[in-house]
């Protein structure tokens, strides 16, 4: 019991990602996780420049006497369907994110199957045993690192020897490098009497985790197609440019069916407000598309939470270890 | 006959889910399974601050004399895209929930098809059979318990002796113990002349219910996109904060065109009733979407039928080791 | 050839369900698999209620000088995210139906495939032979009747002998016993030494069936997420109930901007007939959508045609078994 | 060489559908693959409705003094949610048309891996190899003429003996019967020594075959729920049929506003000209969405080009054997 | 180290596509991967068009006193469900993008997953473990050219002898015949003592390769269905021609409500800037739309990086093979 603890202990938990408060008021106002801070430049931005077009809409009707007021119609329709462009983009880039999280969910499942299968079916050497569960547990780690884009993993030493670790490092690809070894430790294995159908398996599960890796480079080295990304942000650009010229005779229109006289040129000023509160939803659903698109970059505002569920993985296999070590697992018990 | 029935009475049937009435009037005003209880107090909020927003707009117009109402169009299409992103929001939660169904479908088909595996193709061994049956029947429970964060297992006493659940409880992760039991079973058997061919497929479909344990932990463990839900909140409160503004003009605007004129400003008091209807449509969208997130918590509206599942492979499986007992399968019958 | 006529003739086919007309005219006033006698009551009580609004309004606003009229405004955001709503709730239905479309396509897809490899890799026993397809064929027979809640099968009396239909039906779940016994005769077939791959393909296919049968399973006792469909119940009630005091106005201004006066106040009459028609638009939507919900059931609109399923299956069986008698296949034709 | 031109010569290249123009003007008034000719009388049925109820509806005006003019908001949400329908419906369409060339995807294949396999792995007698590679080629063949109801299937005549041909045609079911042969040859080659792994490969890849067979049937005798297609098509009555009575009002509404006043009743007959131009769209996408349920049927308007896939098939196939028989793949080449 | 580095100098790395800015303002204005400079011509005919249109209204007007002018109100539902249209083809294009390149990290996968597999289970032969890892790298390779139609490869000539590449020149189908080559190295192996289940996993690896290669002929041969491309065509055609004669109505209308006379003819001419906007972005998402389909053509506007892909497979194949020489896997390091 003594080794299991320290074992555990070893390995230092890491907090998930709390799930959003189900009250509506608690989970409102939240700053961790909004995107508002991200994109408040690019809010200012358009209302300065909807105050722009303003300015100079008044002062051209003041002393040439054109109007460069709009109809409003053309705008309802295009808001609609760039409203909708990016809702399923946010959609598209929600089913990425899901898609790393489910790849991810494929790599928990193959290492503790890959564990289950080396202890139940493998060799009875126990140095065997305890190189295939650490190789295995380490993969995780390799992976996540290397979808970072960095090569030193310092969680490898509580798992491997300096000298396992150093060879890793002379390996340009990593991930590759475990899952070959990991391959000739089930190659030993097998020529030492393992049965061939549960080696089989093993080798599946095994060619598995090259294949949730490959996943996940997948969508971190393909962002979605360019050009509906660009084509959507200069969609927004002419419709926020261009609405504060509609907007402008909507504020007027109101105030010429009031009694009100006096407050009438003020009022016009309400337009860079309503402009940025706008900016401000289509440019967060136009963040939230993008930082979707790489969900292994702690830097996003919605990465997962790739840390914790490496450590998961890893205390799961080393107390899979552990406990072969204290039961008998082939006597039947009664 | 005796011994089916006693088995069959060991194990308590659980009501299924009742499906909604497909007649229109007799499924509309069920308290049960509707959040209008959970979301009264947030409405009730959105109503009292409209009615601020309403006194404070006719006090302002009132003692000086400028109006803060607001144009009407730009709600409308902010408000067919937030509905737009409510709706799809619901959509993937609910993908979710369905998602979660159908990993726990797998398990009940894995179950099925290790036991009928165990008994057509496993050892002539009556102990090992029982034991074989049991263990299975014992992985559902465990895991349902475990996606609950429970430790305690009462079920488990109608399958596993004293000394097995102990043992079991002495295992962090209890899912991958019984799973790590399972495949040691496996072993024996194969051991004992089992055909090679029908333990892989047997080995295959006892990893399939590891993969499918991983599944509903990756769902339960990972809310959906933080960043998203939030911004829909503040959306939400964009919308409901500021459209009162607006609708007080509606209503002033069928006042004036209509004949009536003492009712007029009782009239405007309207606009809290409307913001509360709208506010129960967009917040109830909101909490379901939430709530289909963890489909494994009985506390939340649309839980899963989880016991009623687990309850339903035990009986199956015990029935197929009882007729085990009874019939001679491998004869062929005339 | 005519034994081959005596088989076809024992097994009735059953009518497929015609396509709709390509031509739109030919294919709208078909009453046949339309739900407008399901939902005619709840229609007419929206249009009895739709009267009652209006006889209300104006009783109040001829006796107390109070108009109970609305603005138009919301209704239409409302309108339209309940018909997307809807829409969408229409569409997973249509998943769900489509999905257990494929998983009996599966069945009739592994039932074949059982077959031949029965046939081309089985014992050559004769017996075996006819047993091991009359069992497979047996399947699909049983499972439709399960899944309606029918225990007795007599299309198994084509099938099977007396003896083993009583066998049969003293097991309680009676497509679990019937992959069982296929279990049992794989098994034999493999002792009488069946080739070990091919078994092992064969008995993928067989734990396939039971993969598939526990997919309808799912569906029949999952019904969508309740809280959802309530909710779109009760947001159906609260348009249709306060749209008429919306709808007057509407055609109230049309009265005034014409200039016939006398039929004025006959046309606000026209409303509840407004309301009736898109009651039946909504309530139509809302019938299918959990009407597609069990296509296993023949009260339902669309059900599946299970029964021609699994009549095609039997025959095709069948021939392919009095093929075998007839044709040499081992040897190679020129 | 001469003998593999002699083969790619007996087998007659058939042309594969050309892309649209990627530039719009060029792509837009081409008549083949429009739907246009094919709707065309119903669009004009509903020009004389609309025309009908114009009529009858001045007619009442003038001589009764009834107006039965209607105000056009609710068209407008019944309009968008129609379209959504039939958006969503041509898009279910369409995922059907889709996932029947994936199915043809996958027997292509599964075709070349089956032949690949059979060369590689197979028996070295050369007249086995030729009959597995022509009867795998013979497959695509006579499922396409099976989905098309065909039973005479002339490209046989390059494949097989007219004795073969004969046999297969007593075969009521006769993609069965071909599958049925294909696994008696891998049978025979199993006996004579074929790699067991490979033949396990090898037969999996057949029972593909029956998978792929088995999905295009389904696709072909399942209709879209049929409930939901009335109801569209009775929904798209009502909206064409009382739209001209909202209609009217709006092109005499334009007329006050403006100041010619002669012109004036003539222009209320542009509204059939206007209910043509809709009908044509919502018909077209009605239209569309029935047609591509059924992509096997050469009279269908999106039908795939199977012709041109069964020979592609053909043509790579004999060219493997073609070449296996020049080349010595065994042997490591430097 | 020093061979380790000449092989990775003699692949020369292909640049990725760089992801679009995170920030709104930075990647707006990009024209390298925008579609605009595509449809430039396109929309100014659609502006064109227009001018026509107001200028053929006005004559009309003038000189026959008869009003072309329309109502608006029928062009914002077709907009609506145009935009619908429009926004759901762009994300079926998106889905066979996508699908594509899925296809290719299936070949980067399986690539992998062989090259592992062929070095720790094939024979000891250095010569069979070189040309093994060759060929598996020449595959992409040679897939890559022939989606694109090419049938000269120039960079076999890293991997390949010139005897080799002839012999593969003389094939009509490369990948096919590269395929058939694994295949046979594979044999050799299988005979030589390749462990038999190892051998079963590596030749499904070797048909999952022929499987992607199919799936991107697939993509490449079948563009999506012609009918609705060309009905969405027909329905931006009508809807922009008819437009210039309702938006007309609404810069008059803005006229006449402000109090600006002289610059009211003027006005009228903004129409055609708003067409080429509304055409703008039509055409824009029909065009991204039809580009998507091809994602294999470097002409198209967001065609995948497979060069880079292609050399990516090279250089980790290589180093594994590199790394194979330097290392002896087979025994536990400690």
């Amino acid at each position: 019991m003594k080794l299991h603890r320290s074992i555990a202990d070893r390995v230092e938990p890491v907090g998930e990602t709390k799930p959003l408060s189900y009250s509506y008021w608690l989970g409102t106002f939240v700053l961790r996780g909004s995107v508002l801070p991200r994109i408040l430049p690019d809010v200012v931005g358009f209302g300065l420049l909807a105050a722009a077009m303003v300015f100079i809409s008044q002062f051209v009707a003041k002393h040439y006497e054109v109007s460069l007021a709009m109809p409003a119609r053309p705008f309802e329709v295009a808001g609609t369907v760039l409203g909708l462009l990016l809702v399923l983009r946010l959609n598209a880039g929600y089913d990425r994110w899901w898609e790393a999280r489910k790849l991810w969910g494929g790599i928990v499942n193959e290492s503790r199957n890959l564990a289950i299968a080396g202890l139940a079916y493998g060799t009875e050497d126990q140095q065997w045993r305890a190189q295939f569960i650490k190789w295995v547990a380490a993969f995780p780690h390799v992976t996540r690192r290397s979808l970072r884009g960095e090569r030193c993993v310092p969680e490898l030493a509580r798992l491997l020897t300096s000298q396992q670790i150093d060879w890793l490092k002379s390996n340009e690809h990593m991930p590759d490098a475990v899952s070959r070894r990991i391959a000739s430790l089930l190659h030993d294995a097998r020529r030492n009497g393992m049965n061939g159908f549960a080696f089989q398996e093993a080798e599946r599960q095994r060619s598995l985790l090259i294949d949730y890796l490959g996943g996940c480079e997948r969508i971190l080295k393909t962002p979605l197609a360019r050009s509906g990304a660009i084509q959507v942000r200069q969609f927004i650009f002419l419709l926020l440019a261009f609405l504060p010229l509609s907007l402008m005779q909507d504020f007027e229109g109101t105030l010429f069916a009031a009694f009100w006289g006096a407050s009438a040129s003020h009022r016009v000023w309400l337009v860079p407000l309503f402009i940025m509160i706008l900016a401000y939803m289509l440019l967060a659903l136009d963040r939230i598309g993008m930082e979707l698109q790489n969900p292994f970059d702690t830097r996003r505002v919605d990465f997962l939470p790739l840390d914790g569920i490496c450590t998961t993985i890893e205390k799961n296999l080393l107390e899979l270890l552990h406990d072969d070590n204290l039961h008998d697992y082939s006597a039947p018990m009664v």
